[in-house]
């Protein structure tokens, strides 16, 4: 610690002296921001205990189970599995589901739920999130739990598979992660694969995939070269706004 | 605002000149501590989102109920009005009813659960924050749903209410606070009402309830004066040892 020069201030937090080009706050200013931070944090102990209380255990051993959920891969036959849960929670949860238990469809009757094209541990994940709102994500479960997420009209799940995608993102996964994103409607992370590819068209003859999503899917390369396009023209009209 | 005298440094927060015996932080301690508050604000609303999407609506009006609620407070006739529920609800919030639906008692085999001692209002008011983490308390329910919440084990409301409870607590309710607390394992509650009693023991005896207490529960006005003592002999203690 240095020598209480003239012309210095002793910080109340780091203890060190600093000039008056390094000036925090004054004493009321710091008090009221360690009150708002002490209030903030009681708050957030308050909604971590009502998360606490809200959170139900996963069905999978419950008691009072109603209905089943299948999966079907069509591939491996682990997914005849079948995944038990409750109607009321999955009604409560999912507006999709709500509709097919509570107007008069087949799966009402039967009380099964088919749900397609997914293996049994991601339909397991996405039950459990149902209940709990936690998921263990990798990014293969990520991709599987945002699309089921999508098709079921999970907001929450969605956006959390949505941020754990955009955090992972680079340049190698920048057009599967775009065009997936385009195919299921994930918004966020679309405009974030986007960017990173408008911001880097030098390189996008290069990609891997470039010219595969060309051949299946020309229609949002063009949505590529529009964005680029119009990025183009707007930086060109800031610089003579400018000038 | 005053000037840049010499010697005073201006608060980044509020923009006006201190002294040196008004110093708060440094700059960077000032931008951490800014940055603090921004994750916890981030933290904050994570949270509220996940408590929105746990939270479930009232039971009233739901389909797929598959137990009933029935109060019966001994007098009114509106309670054998019953209140539809969920067993998987009930059970996952609250251990007695847990046990009750899931050991063969006669409340899992018949589907009603008889609650004693309880008006109607009271018991849809228990059973919507068993859904909802929410009750609108004013001071009786919030005595009713305490009452309930310690009966079925349900910490999170029990805590809700006395906190409520302990907020309007005032010298004119202290004695029936500290004898409805002691009744019902609140001991948050049953600790404030004792220390504001025994921080007025000149007053005790003109307190309404006093001798009411003293002839139906004299066992807790000996706590009182055990407690005062406590804090005599304490207080002697502390004086004699800064002497």
């Amino acid at each position: 610690m240095r020598k209480d020069y003239q012309n210095e201030m002793q910080c109340v937090s780091c203890a060190d002296y600093y000039g008056r080009e390094d000036a925090g706050t004054c004493k009321v200013c710091y008090e009221e921001a360690n009150e708002t931070e002490e209030e903030l944090k009681t708050e957030i102990d308050d909604l971590k205990a009502i998360v606490a209380f809200l959170k139900l255990s996963s069905p999978i051993n419950h008691l009072h189970t109603d209905v089943i959920l299948v999966a079907s891969d069509g591939v491996s036959h682990q997914s005849d599995l079948p995944v038990p849960a409750h109607r009321a929670i999955l009604a409560s949860r999912s507006p999709v589901f709500r509709a097919m238990l509570e107007n008069d469809m087949e799966e009402r009757r039967s009380g099964t739920i088919k749900i397609s094209d997914v293996t049994y541990d991601a339909l397991r994940a996405f039950v459990n999130y149902l209940y709990t709102a936690e998921a263990c994500l990798d990014e293969q479960m990520a991709y599987d739990l945002l699309v089921l997420a999508e098709k079921y009209e999970v907001k929450h799940l969605k956006t959390h598979c949505e941020k754990y995608l955009m955090a992972r993102l680079n340049w190698d996964k920048a057009i599967a992660s775009y065009a997936f994103a385009h195919q299921h409607n994930a918004t966020k992370l679309q405009d974030a694969a986007l960017t990173l590819i408008t911001d880097n068209m030098d390189k996008l003859f290069k990609h891997e995939e470039y010219n595969e999503l060309v051949e299946n899917n020309p229609r949002i390369v063009v949505d590529i070269y529009e964005a680029y396009l119009s990025k183009q023209i707007n930086t060109a009209a800031c610089k003579s706004a400018g000038n």
